[in-house]
């Protein structure tokens, strides 16, 4: 069973890791979809965020990372996935999550999304929160892998 | 007894519609109120929404489409209605929906907000998740009106 | 337009008598329907919660205060109601009428759920916290009308 | 991959088939366990609810039914199941559900419970409501299987 | 600065004992209330709960252990506290705990609720959760103090 | 024990006032900080802000207000505060706070987050919410101190 796990990742953080790495516990392949949304401000180009996304990701057999421009349910179509992996976090997770879940649902019904909880230590985890800290030189090595810590440094030093 | 059914409509989507003549059952009129908010940016233009927002419920013989650029509660009092609807389908739509009425109501006490329950098959639908997907060239023939259909797909197809 | 004002009213509290004032302003007529449930244990006796709910709402002109015991859209239907009238405090509350709201469309579609907003100094009552209050001699004159204060005072005494 | 999908099914309903038939499309086998909770009051002996679980779910091929007195965790465990299955509705499914997936995860952290969002027409639907309905001689054929209505109209007829 | 710091503590988890601990880092004092309610059911009596509280708590020199049969409020004025103390760990706490925080400030306008937010490790603890899992014989030693765990043991063993 | 309540007060409203002047009640001394945050577009001036934000809590004797560029569990260590305080309304403040909650706890452990409830009529007051009925010429006088009504007006003439 090949499933996809899209997010935006920008950054990856240890929250996003968890949920994939639990993923390969039960599914054959886990397709990881950075999605390249021209409408979104992203704070890292796509190439950044495909780099440390498959960096960080490297010791996952199972893995692949890789772009997608089209709907979600077009991409996990087209990699022959049956499943999209999401994390929930809280109740404003689990709400645009549902909504998300019913579209996708009514686009393409043979594909399902499952989701898993985000453990304890990472439900307070976003890409936002960590680049909020990040701006005013907070310490977020907790939150991030390290290829991503130093980059987070950079961006904001040469800002 | 007159309702006001307020809202942006970026655009009229089939969930608005069942709220709407959900209403017109239970009201004489329903006076729909399309919201000219300058400082919104919408994907439509005023006037592409007075359009199709009116085309679209042109069957509903007890309603009425206007623009409004005050106070809802200035444009509910400006046009005798004691009611404002609004449908509710989910947990952050009641949390917001719940602050606009608590402050209309000290604006106004003696306007009532009445909320409907989005139907099951309307739950998921929103008129940003439309966009969304008409964005990457999805099928929303079964979220919108079919006037708001085409008019969506000129609209991606032109940028 | 006639509605329907369901509940337990065990007893009944200023939320209620908020809620049901409010719906006279926007209804011809409010029938108040007092849920006989065997099967729900309830502290008042159904001839006690009929007594202090009627004497409660003696002043509201368009008000009925009726028992039930059957289905809620039954009895709407043999007072020839279109509405059923709920009010909403918290998000429990909300999920819960939710769900009611929908399988009563279910089981006739032609009668609408609306809601109304809880007013904030109401926002925290409870038929049952106000029992609670009650039983330890808390005063519980700001919570309840002044009928049902001495009649709890009594039931706390007598047991 | 084998999953388990628990429940106390009193009875069950459209809603459990839906979440249990949606699984089999991604999993290989699926384990309906009846959980045999003492402590719990049901309207249906555990008889019954293995008898019409059975049979509403007999032309489901990788369905099994089982009744478990164990742990959750458990029961997985002795079925060489990895996975848990969980339907989710609403925000209180969610948060007791996010509990029990966070202390599965503890006792056994090999087995991920992964959570379906029910379909928009079943998430209204549990079987305490059912039942509630089935008191009052309301029609509940459109939420349960046909095996359950009968046995719900003989349950309230001879009490 | 006394808080008071009330609950059923049947039994006292690893979660009561994380809020407690903290609430003394930031009051003088903290006062600990076992709640003695007739009208509910506890699993441990009285006496016992108030024997292992003050055990797991023993080594906490600001926090004394006490019963209470009284309106909180009444408790925390009897032990000159201005501060209460709950922990919160999820949407149904906060709803539950903003209704009696608004009820307290009702009935003593000088005594204010404070919350604090449960740690991560604790936010799926609760009493209820670690009885169910004892009384299937699950390992509860990561939930609760030592002493509850071989009482815990000893009550299902007894039953 | 000292206290720090931060926000962006654009503008301070009577729901700040209502927070800040109950912490005083259990904190020795409570240091209001407005954030200075380059990337949010607020609609007065750091400096606009500052006074009156000064001017609302003048007559609070142990309340300062001070500007901060820093994390907050940074200006909290170096104004010596142990406790930073939040007012939450609603869910989804809950949610956010709960997140910043445990990320400053992760940043600096000695630091606890307390939560105070929102007095039920300031349960639907936000800044936002003033500012867009300020926009429209509504009377805000009952939301916001008197300074601030009048710097509202004048802000939008302008404009």
């Amino acid at each position: 069973m090949t499933a996809v796990c899209p997010g935006s990742f920008d950054p990856i953080t240890l929250g996003h890791l968890d949920i994939i790495e639990r993923s390969t516990y039960i599914y054959d392949r886990v397709v990881v979809g950075i999605a390249d949304n021209p409408s979104k401000a992203e704070l890292f180009s796509l190439e950044e965020r495909l780099d440390f996304t498959k960096e960080a990701l490297k010791n996952l057999a199972k893995v692949e990372v890789l772009v997608f421009r089209s709907l979600l349910v077009e991409f996990a179509q087209e990699h022959g996935a049956k499943v999209i992996i999401k994390g929930l976090r809280a109740i404003s997770d689990f709400e645009h999550e549902f909504q998300m879940a019913h579209l996708n649902k009514r686009l393409d019904n043979t594909i399902e999304t499952v989701f898993l909880m985000a453990s304890p230590e990472c439900m307070f985890l976003s890409s936002s929160a960590v680049k909020e800290i990040a701006a005013y030189g907070g310490n977020i090595s907790e939150f991030v892998p390290s290829g991503v810590e130093a980059r987070l440094a950079d961006k904001f030093l040469k800002d």
